[in-house]
C-alpha cells in the first residue's frame, strides 16, 4: 500500500496564513501527522507540496498510478484548475479531496463551486489536520 | 461522550433506493456499523431517522444539548430545510454533514448547493458508510 | 390493479381556496369522480390527502409497492420538496403526476420548474379533475 | 365535433427518430390509433403534420375556427416558436398540448421552458401516444 | 375580535439561539407581552409556536376563518414553504408578517426573498418584539 | 420614391386577435391608411404580409435594393428570427421597425428584447397605426 | 423626544397617484394623522416631503442628529439611490422605513430589492398611513 | 391643444457630446425645429429642458395635468429614475418617449432596458431630431 | 460516395453581406470551389441553399440518408433552430458544421452557443471557403 | 493648469461617517491637502463638493471645459448615476475617478461595479487622501 | 514554411485518458500523424506538449514569431488560461485551435466556452486527429 | 526601504504587444522609469516579471515579507489566479495592483472582476507607467 498526499499553492505558508481560518500549525506539523497515520496503518506514504500547476500534474502523472490512492488538498487551484480536475479524470486511481476549512461555511459563495472535487471519489472538508488522517483511513481500508 | 447520528428523509429506503448510487446496504447494516464504531470508541451513540423535518427539529432541540455532537445526513432536506439550517446554527455543538456520494460529482449542479452544510462545522462526502465512522472518530478524538 | 391518488397540501381547501384558478368544486367531488372512474376501470383506488411532507413519504413508502401506478398531485411540494423527489425515483411503480391548472400559464414564472416532475412517468396540467381520471386510464390501460 | 390534430417538424421519422426516447412506432401508427380513438368518441377529426412553421400557422389559421378544439404536438417548435404562441393566444378554441416523452426529464435543462404551453389550455407529457388520445377525450367530453 | 399569533420553526429556542440577532428574551417572555397587549387591545389572542409545517398549515385552515387576523412569523419557513405561501393566499383573513430581525440588512442576500410576505397584506421587520405588538394593533384597529 | 411596408406572422388576423391590445381595425384598414399615406407623400407603397420566415427573407432579398426603405412589423419574430437580423444587416436600405404597441409596458419581461431592432434605423412602438405611417413620413422626408 | 419623518419623490401626489394602490388620502390627510400621533405620544415631529434626492441629503445632515429616530418613506428611491443608503449608515440616528404597499407583493419582481432598507433599523410595509404612525410609536416608546 | 416637450440631464451639449451618435445641431436647434412643427400643428408648445432630476418631476407635476401630452427625452435618467417612472404612472396625459438614437444598436447591453419607457404610451428611438416631430403628430392628431 | 452541402439563410447573399466578415466571394465561387473539390475527392456532391427552415429539414430527410455525410453551414438557423438540431440528431449520417468567420471572436457572445453544433460530429469555423473544402475531406477520407 | 477636484454626495460627512472605512480625517483636511498639493505643482485648483447630481452636471459643464482635467471621487453615484457617465464621456478633458477605499474589498460585491469608470481616463481607489494627490500629479505631469 | 503545434496539459496521457471521448491512439501516435503531414505539405514541424502554462507562454513567445502559424490544441487550458488568451492576441501569426473532441457535444455545459478561441483564427473540432492536418493544410496553403 | 515591482504574463512583451492599448514602451523603457523613482524616492527596488504563476507565489513567499510594499501588475492573473489572491491575503505587507489601462473601459464586462485586487490595499488602473510610480510613492511616503 502506497498512499500519496498532496498539498497545492501557498500551503507551505501554513501556520502563517490566515491562523483564523487555517490554525497556527504549520505544513511541517501536518507532515508529520501524516507519517505517524501511515506508519499506523502500515502504508507507505509520499508527501507533496508545490506551487506550479505543472509540477502537480507532473508528479500526479508520475506517481499516482499503481498507487493505493491520492489524497490532495488543491488549496486554490479548487477554484481555478480546469487542468487538475482533467488530471484526476485521467488517473486511475481514487483521489479525496481533503480542506482544513469547511468550504460551505466561507463567506464567498464561489468558494464552494470546487472544480477539482467533480473528479474525486470523495471530499472531507472542516476537520482541519483530521481530514487528511481520515482520507488516508478511507483508502488504506476500503475494499471496493 | 455522546454522538447523536441522524439520517433524513427516504433514509430508510437505503438499499432498495437508487443502488447504484448508494450501494445495496441497508439501513440497518448501516446502523450496524456505526453501533460497532461507537463501542470500539468507547462512546454512547444515538440513532434516529426520520421523513419528517418538524420531527427531526424536535429531535436534534431535545438531544443535541450536551452531546460531544452530531453525525448528520439531511439527505433532500440538505436542498430544502432552512429550518434545519438555522437550528443547526442554534446548536452549541459540533454538527458533521455526511453524504455517501460525492454531490460534486452528480450530474444535477443544485446537488452541491448544500443549504445545510454552511451551519456544519465540517462535510464528508462520496465515502459511502465509511463517511459516518469517520465523522465519529472525528467529534470523539478531536480536542478543541 | 390497485392505484394510489394522492393530493398535497391545501387541497382540502379546493373548492374554497382561489375558486378563479383551481373551480368550486371541492375535494369530496374530486374523490368521488375518481371512485367512479375507478369502477368503471375495475381497479382498487387508494386516496389520501395530507398537508405534511413526512406522512406523504411514508404513506408512499408504505402503499406505492406492488400498486399499479400513483397518480400524484403534489400542491405546493411541487416547488419545494426534493425529498418527495428522492421518494418517486426510489419507487419502482409509475407516477403521473397532475396539476388542476396549467403551470406554464401561471403569471409566476417559477411555479414552471417542478421539482417533482423530474422523477414521474408523466405529467398532465390545466385539465381540471379531467386529469386525474386520466391518468387513471393510463396506468390501468398501458402495457409497458 | 370536430378535433384537429397537429404534428410538428420531424415527427414525420417517428420511430426512426431517437428510437430510445419516443419509440418504434411510425407516424402512421400514431395517427390509426387517432383515428380509432375518433371514431370511438363520435367525433370527426383532421390530422396534420408539417415541418414549416408558416404552414402550420396557415392551417390553424385556416381549420381551428369553429372546430372543437386542437391537439398539438409542437415538437422542436415549443422551443423556437412565439409565433405559434401568438398564434395559439389568438385562436377562439381550446388547445391541448402533448408530448410523447416528459419535458421534465430531459437532461437538458431548457427542454422544461416551453414557449407554446403558456397559450395552451392544458399540457399532457411523458405517455406515449395515449396523450394524444386523452386530449382528444378531454376536448370532446368537457363541457366548459 | 380574537388574534391569531403564530411563531415558525426553532422560534422556541428565542433568547438561546443567535441571541446577537434575536436578543436574549424568550419565546415566554414574548408570549407574555402579547398576551398583555392583547388584554390591553380588548381582544382574545390564540397563540402557537411549532417546528412542523403541516401542523402550521393544519392549525391555520381550522383556527383562522373567523378570527381578525393572523400575526404570522413564519422563521426559516420564510424562505422555503410555498405550502404556507399557498395557504395565505386561501385564507380570508389579513396577515401581518412578523420578523424580529431586519431582513434586508442580514448579510446572506437569499434573506431578502420572503416566499409568503407575497401573501400577505403587510410585513414588519427589524423591530425586535414590538413588531408582534404592532401587527396586533393594526388588525385590531383598522376597519377595511 | 418607393417604400416596403410588410407585417411579420398572424397580423393577417389583426382585429381578431388580442383586440384588447391591437384594436378592431383589420389589415385591411392598415393597409388603406398605408396607401393613403402613400399617395400623399407622393410615393409608391409594396405591402406585403406572411405567415413564412422564409417567404419574408426572399421577398426583402428582391425587393428591398433600390427601395427608399422599409417598414418593418416584425411581429413574433422579432424575438425568434436571426434570420431576420442578418438579412436586415445586409440590406443597404434604411429600415424602421413598427410595434403597435408598446413593448416596454408588455408584462412579459422577454418582450422587451428584440432580436431585429438591433439591425433597425429606428424603432416606433405603442402609437397603434400611427406608427407605419411615422415611419413611412421619416423614410421619404429625412435626406442623410 | 424629535422625530423626523420624511416622503420622498411623487408623495406630493398622495391621493391622486394610482389610488388603487396607495388609496385616496392625500399628503395632507397624512401629516395630520402624523401630527395627531405626535401629540399623543408627547413628541415633537418635523415633517418633509421633496422630490430632489439632494435636498433630502441636505435634510437629513442637519435635521437628523439630536434627534430620536427617523421615519423615512422614501418613495421610488427605495430602488435607485445608494446616496440615500450611504446617508443612514452615516447617520447615528435609528431609522424607520415605511411603505404604504406591500412590496412583496407588488407584480414586479424588482420592487422587492429596497437599497435603503439594508441600513434602516426595521420596515413597516402593507400597513398604509398606520405604518408611520406605528414607527413613531417604536422610536419614542423603544429604550436601547 | 398644448404639448409639453422636456429633455432630460446633458442634453444641453447636444451637438458638442458624441457627434458620432447624436449628430452636430445643438438644442437650439432642435427646439427651432419643435416650435416650426407646432405652429405647423397650430398647437401651443412648453419646452423644457434640465440636469436635475427633482426639477423635472416638480415641473412635470405642474405643467402635464391639463395638456394634451408630453414628448420626453429622458436622456440618462431612462436607465436610472425610478421617481420618473413613478411620475408618468401618476399622470393622465399620454406620453411619448423619444430617444434621438436607436437604444437597441448601441453596444451597451443595459442600454435596452429603459425603465420610463414602460409607462410611457408609446416610444420613437433612432430618427433623430424626426423622432420628437412624429411624437407631437401623433399626440395632436390621434382621437383616443 | 456522396456527400451533401447545405447552406442556411442570407447565404445567398454572400460577397454582398457584411463583406469585412464574410469576403467578397459570392455563393456561386463557393459553390465552384466545393464542386473541384468533390471531383478531386471522387465523391458526387449534392448542394443546396434555402431560407426556408422548413425547406432544409425536408431536403435533409430525403438527400442524408444514405449519403456519406452532411457538410451544414446553418447560417443563423444556428441561434435559433431547435428544429434543425432535432432533424440532425435523427439522421443516421455524419455531420460538419462549418461557419465562415469564428464564432467565438464576434462581439456578441451568444454568437458562440450554436444550437445545432451539439448534434453535429465536429465543427470547423474562422477558415473561410476552406472549411467547407476540410470537410468534405474529412467525410471522404475518415473510416470510422 | 488648472484642476477640478469634485466630492459627491455624504463626502460633507468625511470623518463622522463610517470612520473605520473612511478615516477620521474631515473634508476640510482633504481640502487643505489638495490646496498644498496644488501649490506644489503650480497648478490653480476648483474643488467642489455637493449631494445634488444636478448641480454636479452643472458644475461640469460649466468648469471642466478648458481645464486641466477633473478629480472625481462620485461617492454613491459611482452606483447610481448614468447622468453622470454620460457627463464625463461628454467633457474633453480627462478624468480620473478616486474613491477613498478599495472597492474591490468592499463586502457588497455590487460595489465593484462602478457606472461612472468606464468614461474615466483612469481610477485610483484604496490609498485614501494619497489618492487625490496622484490623481492631481497625474493630470499635471503628464504630456499626453 | 514552419508551423507550430502545440498539445496543452495532459495530453501526454493521450490513448490513456478517457479514451471513450479521445480514442486509445497515442501522443506518439498523434505526432507521427503530424510529421507525415508535414513531409507532404514539405513544410518544417516544430511539436510541442506540455503541461506548464508559463512554459507554453515562454515556447510561444520564443517560435511563433516568423512561423506560418500556430496549431494549438489548448486542453483544459481552453478554459482557464487568460494568459494564453493575451498571448494569442500578442502574437502576429495565425493560429488555429484544434480539439479533437466536439466541445458543443459534451454534457458539461461550460465546455463550449473557450477562453482562448476568441484570440484564433479559427477553430475545428470533433475531428480527431484529423482536425491537426486540416489546420496544417489551411496554414500552408492559405494566401492571405 | 525596499519595494517589491512584479509584472505579470505576457509583459515582456509590452511595446510589441496591443499597442492601441498598452503603448509602444517596452519592459525595459518601464523598469528603467521604476528604477529612477527608486532612486528618487531613496528606496531600493526588486523587479521581476514572469510568465509563471508559480514562479511568481515562490518570489513573493521569499521576496515580500520584510519588504516596505509590493507593486503587483498581475496582467491576465487579474482574471485567473485564486493562488495569487490566496497568497497576497498571506503576506503582511500593504500590495498596490497597477494597472496600464483602465479596466472599466474595456469592452469586454469581465475584464472588470480583478480576483486578486480583492487582496490589495489599493488598485490604480489607465494611468500608463505613471500608474507604477504612484504606487511607489504611495508605499513610500505613507505612515500606517
Amino acid at each position: 500500500m502506497r498512499v500519496i498526499v498532496v498539498n497545492g499553492p501557498n500551503m507551505n505558508l501554513l501556520g502563517v496564513r490566515e491562523p483564523d481560518i487555517y490554525g497556527t500549525q504549520t505544513l511541517g506539523d501536518l507532515e508529520a501527522e501524516i507519517r505517524a497515520k501511515a506508519r499506523e496503518l502500515g502504508c507507505e506514504v509520499v508527501i507533496y507540496q508545490t506551487n506550479h500547476e505543472g509540477d502537480l500534474l507532473d508528479f500526479l502523472h508520475r506517481e499516482a498510478p499503481g498507487s493505493t490512492g491520492v489524497v490532495l488538498n488543491p488549496a486554490s487551484f479548487t477554484y481555478q484548475s480546469y487542468a487538475l480536475f482533467d488530471c484526476l479524470n485521467a488517473l486511475a486511481v481514487p483521489v479525496v479531496e481533503v480542506h482544513i476549512s469547511n468550504l460551505y461555511s466561507r463567506e464567498e459563495r464561489w468558494r464552494v463551486n470546487s472544480i477539482t472535487a467533480a473528479a474525486a471519489r470523495g471530499v472531507i472538508m472542516g476537520l482541519g489536520f483530521h481530514g487528511y488522517l481520515a482520507a488516508m483511513e478511507y483508502l488504506c481500508d476500503r475494499d471496493q
